[in-house]
């Protein structure tokens, strides 16, 4: 493991509260929702957010009942959106997905599910960015009833040709100043938005117009050898993650810490041991 | 060869004028200077950006006579730059070279040095920009002298960590416009800025001020295997190439089309016809 260098580790700032500590399913890909369970509960960690294959693996009544038993909170179902595509009947069978994500997240107590807009290498990205508003207004109704929230989560520019045509955190905030719904907001991943010169002013925006919904963390490998599954854990890279949690709070953010981190290399090893990693991890590091 | 889906393709535009087209020497990375300059005039390209390596390889002097005798011309000379560092000797010592590059390109007759600015992982991505800017300024002078341009390359959001701060075209321009120099420009790389919903105005805007000074050619894979050297020839990613060349016209550009790919795969294969293929390229979809 590399030193770790966080970039503006100098903030001040008292520790996290191991409390708001969640963990995605997808961090600990070997294990199914039981096993995830499980563990997260064993290390203390009371929040979980749900990755739909897991989900869908186990079933979501059997999902809802082992989650409940276990008595852990679940900040998102994790994802729906894939709003772009050029066929409008792919557009429409996303939008069933989606509504179909809302039932689950409904289902299994998800305060949000977290939306990938899509993205289409055969779509210019500004007929993109106009179908995901389409797409969003058509389904918040259906989170309106479900009672979810929808959380748009803008990916790094290295995914807008294919996975996400909403790249900066000021794009996603522009879409929810523009369809104004109070079950419409953001998820802030470090992972896609430590770059960005505006990261700051847009993270206060979107707290005081109040959909500031979402916080993932993980950290930038210096040097990262995969575009998708080379994320590294809090610490490991560079991102200033103590800084951007201060933003977060000035902003009033006071929601879960969600760690979620795609990583062969951590996938590899033993995922009782990457619990206890994160838990350190989010100590020292967030 | 995936078919080529260039994402706004329906722009309506008069194919590029083949006299413009130029190659950096890393796209035919395999080839010395004098392999290049054989190669690329044999196919009729005219213009030749030359890197540091080939041309310390084969000597400046020599250089500058193979480049006269073959009658290339010379956009740019590739590349300096790297301000950032937290060690103020390693910051005089990138001063030093920069000012070897200028003289390196003063002598070979190329327009601009490239500039890279650099990022460091140690450094908080605020203070390597503040870096940025006074080496800038410590440099201009020198460049003023050597009467060569000095061209900003936003490097993309995925190169912030450890290779440049600046990775946005508005923050080079805000570099220029801070710095206000008649040698000092922008260099728009399609590859770098493709995904920026702000990319056309920037183009505008870095046109309307006199400083658009570079315009470099390759395309985005989908999907992209490296962060570094998976870049595609024109027309095999989903880069809007006349869009932007139409943006950049408009802006008054009326440069050179610099090729730069670096690819393993490219460069594994035969040069010769890797030049053909550039050519060709370039006509059908920039």
């Amino acid at each position: 493991m590399p030193e770790p260098s966080p970039r503006l580790g100098e903030v001040a700032l008292a520790p996290p509260d191991p409390a708001r500590l969640a963990i995605h399913t997808r961090t600990t890909q070997p294990l199914d929702l039981r096993a995830c369970i499980d563990t997260y509960a064993r290390h203390g960690v009371r929040g979980i957010s749900v990755w739909r294959d897991v989900l869908q693996a186990t079933g979501v009544t059997t999902a809802a009942r082992l989650l409940r038993e276990a008595d852990m909170r679940v900040p998102a179902l994790v994802r729906g959106g894939f709003f772009v595509a050029a066929d409008p009947a792919a557009r429409a069978r996303a939008h069933d997905d989606n509504r179909r994500a809302l039932e689950e997240a409904a289902a299994i107590g998800a305060e949000m599910v977290v939306l990938v807009v899509g993205s289409a290498p055969d779509v210019p990205l500004v007929r993109g960015r106009a179908m995901v508003a389409d797409g969003l207004a058509e389904l918040l109704p259906f989170a309106e009833q479900a009672r979810v929230r929808l959380a748009i989560e803008p990916l790094h520019p290295m995914y807008a040709a294919d996975k996400s045509c909403v790249n900066r955190l000021r794009d996603a905030n522009d879409l929810c100043a523009a369809l104004r719904h109070r079950q419409l907001g953001v998820a802030v991943d470090v992972y896609h938005v430590w770059w960005d010169p505006e990261l700051e002013a847009e993270i206060a925006r979107a707290g005081a117009a109040g959909w500031l919904f979402g916080y993932h963390l993980c950290d930038w490998r210096v040097e990262t050898r995969d575009l998708l599954l080379d994320r590294g854990l809090m610490g490991e890279g560079c991102i200033p993650l103590r800084s951007i949690r201060a933003a977060m709070e000035r902003a009033g953010f006071a929601g879960w810490h969600e760690v979620e981190i795609f990583s062969r290399d951590w996938w590899a090893r033993d995922q009782d041991d990457l619990v206890a990693r994160i838990c350190a991890a989010h100590g020292a590091h967030c």
